[in-house]
């Protein structure tokens, strides 16, 4: 039995609200991922709801009808505001005591549908803001795939630098472009130089390229000057989201050096509204694993935990949209399919401890990114500029269009799910996003 | 005459605030920054203050008195809160105005000493705090010689990369470690690679540095998917503060590569608590200089007021104080003097323009940093690294003591004033802070 387990991961729970229970749903009773929602088009405040089935609960709503109590209540209070960022400043005891009160309270027969029926809203009917305000944002890049195949094409004779298997490489990234699922960027302008050329373009990117990634919610934090030790680590990680890093390519390869990546990225970064609580993924936890020739971590990022189960089996499909396809009413292509735990070096809580090991503070509501999740295969490339070797190879959609990067009016979208023979699917929802012409801008 | 002057720059001008008027001191009537402070010690509501001489004047204790109308009272009342970034939300024509009421009644005649002269706290006994809420915070590289000191350092073949001339470079800075003069840092720790060692060392930093820059905090800002134009861009600069953004070298030569420096920096950014308004720099702007063998920007980043006064010269001079000094009573030793305008290679509006051309939103109270401001000799060095040629060259200090880099108990301190004949010199106030030891951080 995993310890990690509790009644609320019990596969044999049902809920009350159906839609919950057709075993593909992303939203079943062991789920109950949050986000901050409101029906669309009105003028109601924001505030914190748990999606089940097809349906979100609405949290102040369900705290009147009396559900919560002792820390279930204060995490309930908390998570009633306009962000979440009161809630995460609580404590993993809060989280398991809030995902204990909303499991029983919407399981089958709990005797409370009747009250909070009227408490649910249609997630058709929703309209979502960022779960959280994002004091700082950090951007890892914790595959060495992705690190060994987009360093081939930047830095064709040094691909994967020498301090990668040590240091878990990651960068600040810019918290203001952050927005929800439902995004439309205008395509960036900026300086590019071209091959052989000696001054350099200005105009619109040529090169724009989506990049499949987890984002990972900092609940806790530490004071600055402390650092957060790795077996503590984890009671840090509030939950998970999907997130599109978005990047343009041709601006990247001329900005990046010494400093790293910055107009390349700052213009848009788009995330899944529903945040997956850390427990939640409890059942599909995966030990960290290295290959023999890989060096054993230094012991600030080492710790039986992590070895056994700090990596997470979460799978994450990304697909395209073109216009033609939107005009020609046809689904979604898929791209890529990529596993967390098969394709990241470094576990969250190996971030989290080496982000804070120099006394840096993280705060509740900080988001950390985990590069692009890109698998050993090319059929796992969490990215264009991987699938389709920097853009020399085209990729022919379902359709008979072909892509080497995003054209405008490209949509892109992420899901996720994890699975394993004995617990229940969940999923994560959606994270889509689409390229604009660059005129779209807002002058 | 310079057509950005007006009655507030006038030289003849003197305060009843005698202190103001010594001609050594950096707040003179002509200058009037403005920080977030409350009396040290007490419960009292961190609020708006604007610096007269040695003293402070309490901005919503003014306002009470009536000295504000109109443009200014909505100034005013912005900058009664406990941060600056509702005033930052405002427009030029609010600084100015809010800058005009202040002259007024603080000059020598101007009847109001009687009852503002209750509204003043003398800086003695002030405690300061953060002037804004900073959700982004963007480092810059804009001096030439110090991208080329240190690019000699860390990639001796290759010192100034071929993009440097056209592109702004910048990176995102950890936002959440940004403290007020006054900071004690204890000492980082982290992963450093020891030259020809295969296995990376793990302790306290032994390369402590400081780097000279200025802040330049964001008022106004931009829409995501808009841009601002270079001739709009210093409308959005609400003004600049000094800016000491601590280094850790052997940290950063081992992890910034591709991706940037990231723990070598985020654990301490120390800024002055004074912000020094554009509007009070007037007098002190330089022409944007190029050599002629440099390329001309790229007309985004070129405009006729950014080449006839784009550029400030601020002259800072750094100073350190180590424990045996102190212990001493020995005054703190000058490191080194820098003018800004000689060692950029940018300007603010340039930095504006750059940042925000992809459509990337910059937000009132957003804080850029301007990168080391080495000038061309090595007594214009802004950081021990270039000082010491990379730690080879110990400099003496005048009571004998050597150094290469920082040991714990050193304190540095930056200063900066603004001369010109016929204008009235102004200052910055001081940006101080502390190395401490490892062992003194919070655990």
């Amino acid at each position: 039995m995993n310890a990690l387990l509790n009644e609320t991961h019990d596969a044999a729970q049902q809920s009350w609200v159906t839609s919950a229970n057709d075993g593909i749903s992303d939203f079943p009773i062991q789920n109950l991922p949050i986000a901050i929602f409101r029906r669309a088009s009105s003028a109601e405040k924001f505030r914190g709801g748990v999606a089940i089935g097809e349906q979100i609960l609405d949290i102040p709503a369900a705290q009147i009808c009396g559900i919560f109590s002792d820390l279930a209540l204060a995490a309930a209070t908390a998570a009633s505001g306009e962000s979440l960022n009161a809630l995460m400043t609580l404590s993993t005891a809060h989280w398991s005591a809030f995902r204990l009160a909303l499991s029983r309270a919407l399981r089958a027969g709990s005797g409370h549908e009747a009250k909070l029926a009227a408490c649910l809203v249609p997630q058709s009917e929703a309209q979502f803001s960022l779960p959280a305000r994002i004091g700082d944002y950090t951007d890892f890049y914790t595959s060495l795939h992705h690190a060994t195949n987009v360093g081939k094409l930047f830095r064709p004779d040094n691909p994967l630098l020498p301090n990668y298997k040590w240091v878990p490489i990651g960068y600040h990234g810019r918290a203001s472009s952050i927005r929800v699922s439902g995004q439309i960027l205008p395509r960036p302008i900026g300086q590019t130089m071209p091959p052989n050329a000696t001054v350099p373009n200005f105009g619109p990117s040529k090169r724009m390229d989506y990049e499949v990634e987890l984002g990972l919610f900092i609940g806790g934090g530490n004071a600055l000057g402390a650092s957060i030790p790795i077996a503590e680590a984890e009671q840090h990680l509030f939950g998970v989201c999907l997130l599109n890093d978005w990047s343009a390519r041709d601006i990247q390869g001329w900005e990046y050096q010494p400093l790293g990546p910055f107009l390349s990225k700052s213009f848009a970064t788009t995330i899944s509204p529903w945040i997956v609580m850390t427990e939640a993924l409890a059942p599909f936890r995966a030990a960290f694993t290295r290959d023999g020739e890989d060096p054993a971590p230094l012991p600030y990022l080492d710790s039986p935990t992590n070895q056994a189960h700090g990596a997470f089996n979460i799978k994450i499909t990304a697909a395209i949209e073109t216009a033609t396809m939107r005009a020609a009413n046809l689904s979604a292509a898929p791209l890529s399919t990529t596993t967390y735990a098969r394709a990241a070096y470094w576990t969250p809580a190996q971030l989290i401890a080496h982000h804070t090991v120099n006394g840096c503070n993280l705060q509740p509501g900080d988001l950390l990114g985990t590069g692009t999740l890109s698998g050993p295969s090319l059929a796992e490339s969490g990215a264009l500029i991987e699938i389709t070797g920097g853009g020399k190879n085209p990729i022919t959609l379902p359709n008979g269009e072909t892509r080497t990067f995003l054209e405008d009016g490209d949509a892109v979208s992420f899901s996720a799910t994890c699975e394993k023979a004995g617990a229940v699917r969940i999923g994560f929802g959606r994270c889509w996003g689409r390229v604009a012409a660059h005129d779209s801008r807002v002058i």
